[in-house]
């Protein structure tokens, strides 16, 4: 049977793009051969997007191969040709019984592949190696006892961070799709409304999409409503919305695995004069923050014109600002907070993360996913910045 | 401030329950301190079901102390307090200098707690101690030199395999919202309609719930349609669906945290005869494997009864049969596969899993998720066992 391809998120020549990068840093760093585990960094490189990283899986990326070789269980390995551009050969199916197989697992597999490709007694990186389960290196370090085993770093994830074009394009969809999520919260969050009920539409919204573009996943969302202001990842409950309630929502929409964060705040009938206040300051602190953006400019800049401006209105925000955004909702690499000397670059992406968890009983959420331009900034959310009284 | 306790999932006597058996068996190993890392493990232990889990975050359980210690990042403490019965104090914040910060993180505040609590000369167990990520196995064993650090293994993981009426309560719930989404999608999914609208609704229903109890969270749903029906683990697409489709769709409802996952397979107009074949082969496989189903038994046993009848109309399934479920969807115990000797008892629950995927481009797609009871089996969910023709 020969698989049916899907039309890829991007061409192919956007995917050799990207490999291209990452073998000029493999070059520089003298690996032969790459071992990436981040699914994000899987999905950058080939489009996977499939959900299976809760068993082994791993891409090889070989100096000397054009492509990369997808190790992977049987079960999902249909979906590697159907959502990539990689040849037959170049997924390799291990069998179902390394799950749930305390001998043998699907990381021998990986291993096995490593020497099949020739690498056995080469310059072997394993992508974040210290956040590889113990077991696991030890088992790398036995298994490919002649390699010379370094340290991948976070080398895929840092190339990624500087967008193209095309990874823009969708992030944009994205952005328009959370924008229709805050709106739609804006219509159906009502007193005596479950809370589930207004999720529903929310969701649906998230999934239906915008412009004709749909949601192609679901990113994590958070609901915290009186008396929960003060917590941050919470989902919705059993509860139903009250009159005088505050709702602090944190959604995002995604495209091909691309996420655009928002958060928005809401109240039920007339907001607090302590809303109100953390309200303005943190609007206020927003926009001092996007002013700062341009290339030149570093992570700790953008946060310490928030926090200045928090200051003036005599708040402050303990967590950090934000955060890469891309691929993965938390990019493990830069962060907007004080120190982080990370230098903005264009088309570099972020999640300006205000939410602000003052204490145990109350807390308040805004946000905007922004592009560093060639001057500037470019926020791609645009849901309006609003305290939105129901 | 004091934080708003909310409604528990469950009464402090339940989870009290819980605690004494993980520390009978921490009494038999000798472990003074067991630090469980897991979310689901958390969970059941004190009701903590926030999004948390990916910066660090762990449970201490003191054998002298009554209740367990709680540290986890400072923007989710409100969180902790909210949702679980621990008092104040043994809910442990750690600043928000320590994400993102390579110098000193969350496992330190852990470490750091391990010490406050007097365990530093004793013997500490850390869960599942192989799948901790390499530079944090090596950062306990230095920061706490003098205390005898052993796997923890996954005793908490065996213990909860055994669910409580209060659990099989909740679970009987989340199986409801199941078979509401089943039936949902037969209503939805017609020729034209887009993957993501149907999705919408069905989402929708996972939701809202069922019997008024409402879904608390969503659980990973998988649309496989044709051409694609090959895939086990792709989301919907930007596809429609077509007269002469195939769709194979996995769901489950979800009630604080636990899951009860369900499988079926729809055909947009008659069903290939191949596709009639499978599922014949498939659910007198189901039901021969439900048979056998009693204390005693075997998980082997089990899968050896789905096998012989799937090999009796020349068909084999090359992955498990299935796996303990509850408050993750694949709990990491037993598996229903052939050779797994874990012995039935009562109030054990799996999701017998029979996702079939034959070759790169035909699969099928039925489960049920099920309970031991003293003398044989009751099966949670109840859709209909049919090929859906629609």
């Amino acid at each position: 049977m020969k698989m049916s391809r899907g039309l890829p998120a991007f061409p192919r020549t956007e995917y050799m793009r990207r490999l291209s990068a990452v073998k000029s840093d493999m070059a520089q760093r003298d690996v032969d051969a790459l071992v990436v585990f981040h699914a994000s960094n899987i999905a950058y490189l080939t489009g996977y997007t499939a959900q299976s990283a809760y068993v082994p899986q791993a891409l090889v990326i070989s100096a000397q191969r054009e492509e990369p070789t997808f190790i992977l269980r049987r079960m999902d390995a249909p979906a590697a040709l159907h959502q990539t551009y990689l040849e037959h050969g170049n997924v390799v199916a291990y069998a179902e019984d390394l799950i749930a197989n305390p001998e043998k697992d699907g990381y021998d597999a990986i291993i096995d592949c490593i020497h099949e490709l020739g690498h056995a007694n080469r310059t072997v990186g394993l992508e974040q190696s210290g956040d590889l389960p113990a077991r696991v290196l030890e088992k790398f370090r036995t298994r490919l006892s002649k390699a010379r085993i370094v340290d991948g770093g976070k080398s895929v994830h840092w190339i990624r961070m500087v967008k193209s074009d095309l990874e823009l394009a969708v992030m944009r969809e994205a952005a328009a799709i959370s924008d229709a999520a805050i709106m739609r919260a804006a219509d159906v969050i009502r007193p005596g409304v479950r809370e589930a009920d207004a999720i529903a539409e929310i969701i649906g919204t998230l999934v239906r999409g915008a412009n004709g573009k749909v949601g192609t996943a679901l990113a994590q969302i958070s609901l915290c409503s009186s008396p929960r202001t003060g917590t941050a990842h919470i989902a919705w409950s059993d509860d139903v919305f009250r009159n005088g309630s505050q709702i602090n929502l944190e959604l995002g929409g995604k495209r091909h695995g691309y996420c655009a964060g928002i958060m928005r705040t809401f109240s039920i009938g007339a907001p607090s004069d302590r809303l109100r206040h953390v309200h303005e300051a943190e609007v206020e602190g927003l926009e001092a923050a996007l002013n700062v953006v341009r290339p030149g400019a570093t992570c700790s800049d953008v946060a310490d014109a928030f926090d200045r401006k928090l200051e003036k209105f005599g708040l402050k925000k303990e967590s950090r600002c934000g955060y890469a955004i891309g691929l993965n909702w938390t990019e493990p690499t830069a962060s907007i907070k004080h120190g982080d000397m990370t230098e903005l670059k264009p088309n570099m992406t972020f999640h300006l993360m205000l939410g602000n968890w003052i204490d145990e009983d109350f807390g308040y959420a805004i946000s905007e996913t922004f592009r560093v331009t060639e001057s500037g900034v470019e926020v791609l959310t645009s849901a309006p910045r609003k305290l939105f009284q129901l």
